[in-house]
């Protein structure tokens, strides 16, 4: 029997709305990790697992794992998965839909009665947001062995900490170091997600192979010019900090789009005193530069950096350039994107690969094993967002895909 | 006996020290109109005034009138002055400096035995720059004739009117209309001011003659584009707000730079939802456009609002322009600035003038009378603020030209 004809996107979508009605709010999807919602979406999970042939359990953090035997029972896995906890108001797909369709892919092994030479396993993490205790991704990085027991004490917005919230859970927070896996047990680990971005539907195309989870360089900017009276000073002796920030943003839109899958982004600015009619003595604003490849990246940075330093120059006015936040690219394993995009064109879909500009559960879970993502197109490319908006058709398309790359799965040479 | 010699800067700056000491702050000056700490400045100009040689008095709306007669008693006046309120953590000379020269020009007559064929009067008006009741001119509103009699309902931040707050002085708010003077009466009105501008210091020039009061157009700019996630929107699929307004930033300075006098000015901005990791959605800035000749101000708007269509067209984000205010050119009276210009080449001084970007007691005296100007360097340009300063040298030079253009006064012709 063909499995893949067993693959349902509408099930998929109905899923994903029965999910989304366990939140915090009446209408609207909130739900963070280890809450009550949480628990009933863990609950539903579980049963899709085991209805779809898999035994199923939760780990010692909180994820829901379940697990489709081998051929060989105890075989090594191929581990499928995503997210079950949401930022606030959030879609119902980020996160969902890849745990969702790695049960659809159980399912249409079990009804077409086969097993692999591998084990199939899907883990729901409890947490990649960061919503509740403000750090993310602590499902898979227990998984992958490299939780921070720091985070233990983290406090949520009610003073509850992390340990307190397992606790109250049912778990033990002494233990949560047996949720992680040894790299042997773990052949490669895949995830389908939305694309959160507009390129798929720009693009036409249902699905995409992603070949890295885009590293990112955050930095805070203050110009230091003179402010002054906004009808007495003339234009020639300005040092006008806001309009010397213009040129700064502009030039970050300017290297952000001098090459490929690179972008830069300035997303605050303010002017200070901040009045209508004062020539701004100071201008702040922040860059946000993310790009696939790190030296890529860096040279972006140090454009910029060097744009900046010859535009305040120009205008004497000073820059201060404060690096806030900075993290590598995660690169999807090369054999994992050639064995994915296989499968798309064994759909009969574009061989079309992007980066990934979100971060995934997938940053943590390469410290153990290759990861590999496909990307399913989402409406104008919003996420985060009740707006969040996919087809039956295209949640099909994607675990039809997913499907076809699982059954075809070649353990790394 | 030489009148121009009895001038002291020395003497200026003294007494504008003493005015600073009536305050609402141990270690800043604020004085706001009919207050207590301006009862106190009101005695201390009554004083100099008589002891110059002139009749005081405080008139209806609670400025402070010197009169030096002239030598046929009751003949019309020259009309110098300036205002005695001051904004918050003021500076010691904007206002006060245009009383004290008056008063110091008096004295310099009397103290040389001179009485001129016109009466020469000073007036220290009680509220110009507006901080108390919201609105500006109030004094010299009502020396024109033009004082609105709804702002005797004003409430200042404590909830007084400005009816009651007349009473309290000992005013009686119906009475306010006997301030304003007759045409008839009032040969012309000249006013000194610092600068508040960088100019005379750019050009190494003690004292200038004022051409107009400029006129201005505030607007307030909304651009709409689409937010989104700063990671996984390519610059190319971006509607981004504040790129667009950015580039609009700049055309406002560059549009104020194409010709001389004219200033453009983007004083605040902000950009919506304002996040490090999000394209932002929508900008807001304002604009603040000034010109001395109303035709160049509109010509410029109309650039801007031009440049911001095409710039927005262009990014494919829309742009709603809403204008907040508009203030037409107060012209210096030419004839007022020739002697005025004669005054200083009397005195050995280049014959130098320029606009004044920012308001003053003129634009209410015009209404009755012809309005000239005179500018003296300040420090860096800067006022409405505790650095405000000013030499004695030229402080003097500053009222040694009124003295000069008082003493070879014409009536226009």
């Amino acid at each position: 029997m063909c499995t893949i004809g067993n693959i349902s996107g509408q099930r998929l979508l109905e899923r994903a709305d029965a999910l989304a009605r366990h939140s915090e709010l009446a209408d609207g999807l909130t739900r963070v990790a280890l809450s009550r919602e949480y628990r009933g979406a863990v609950d539903l999970v579980l049963e899709w697992m085991r209805e779809a042939g898999m035994t199923a359990r939760l780990d010692a953090i909180g994820n829901v794992v379940g697990r489709y035997e081998a051929s060989t029972p105890g075989a090594p896995c191929l581990l499928l998965g995503s997210h079950l906890d949401t930022v606030r108001n959030a879609g119902k797909y980020d996160g969902m839909l890849g745990v969702l369709a790695g049960i659809e892919c159980a399912r249409a092994l079990k009804a077409a009665g086969k097993r692999l030479p591998f084990a199939l396993e899907v883990v729901g993490f409890c947490d990649e947001e960061g919503v509740r205790f403000g750090a993310t991704l602590l499902g898979s990085r227990a998984v992958a062995g490299t939780f921070d027991p720091a985070v233990l004490q983290a406090k949520d917005g009610a003073g509850v900490t992390f340990a307190q919230a397992l606790r109250d859970f049912g778990l033990d927070p002494a233990r949560v170091g047996e949720a992680a896996r040894q790299r042997a047990e773990v052949l490669a680990y895949a995830e389908l997600h939305i694309e959160q971005g507009p390129v798929l539907e720009a693009e036409g195309l249902a699905v995409g192979v992603v070949t890295a989870i885009n590293g990112f360089t955050r930095m805070a900017v203050t110009i230091a010019g003179t402010a002054g009276h906004a009808g007495t000073v003339p234009m020639n002796l300005r040092q006008d900090a806001l309009a010397a920030a213009a040129e700064c943003a502009l030039a970050v839109e300017r290297i952000g789009s001098a090459e490929p899958a690179l972008v830069a982004t300035v997303g605050r600015i303010e002017a200070l005193p901040g009045a209508i009619n004062v020539v701004p003595g100071e201008a702040r604003f922040a860059v946000d530069a993310r790009a696939p490849d790190d030296a890529q990246r860096l040279r972006a940075v140090q454009a910029i950096r060097t744009e900046f330093a010859a535009i305040c120059a120009r205008r004497k006015v000073a820059v201060h350039i404060e690096e806030l936040q900075q993290q590598s690219v995660a690169a999807c394993a090369p054999w994992l994107i050639d064995q994915m995009a296989a499968a798309l064109r064994a759909e009969g879909l574009r061989d079309f690969r992007l980066p990934s500009g979100a971060g995934h559960d997938g940053q943590a879970i390469q410290a153990i094993a290759g990861i590999g993502m496909l990307f399913i197109r989402c409406a104008k490319g919003i996420s985060h967002n009740p707006a969040e908006a996919i087809t039956a058709a295209d949640a099909e398309a994607g675990a039809r895909v997913l499907l076809r790359f699982i059954e075809a799965f070649e353990p790394k040479p």
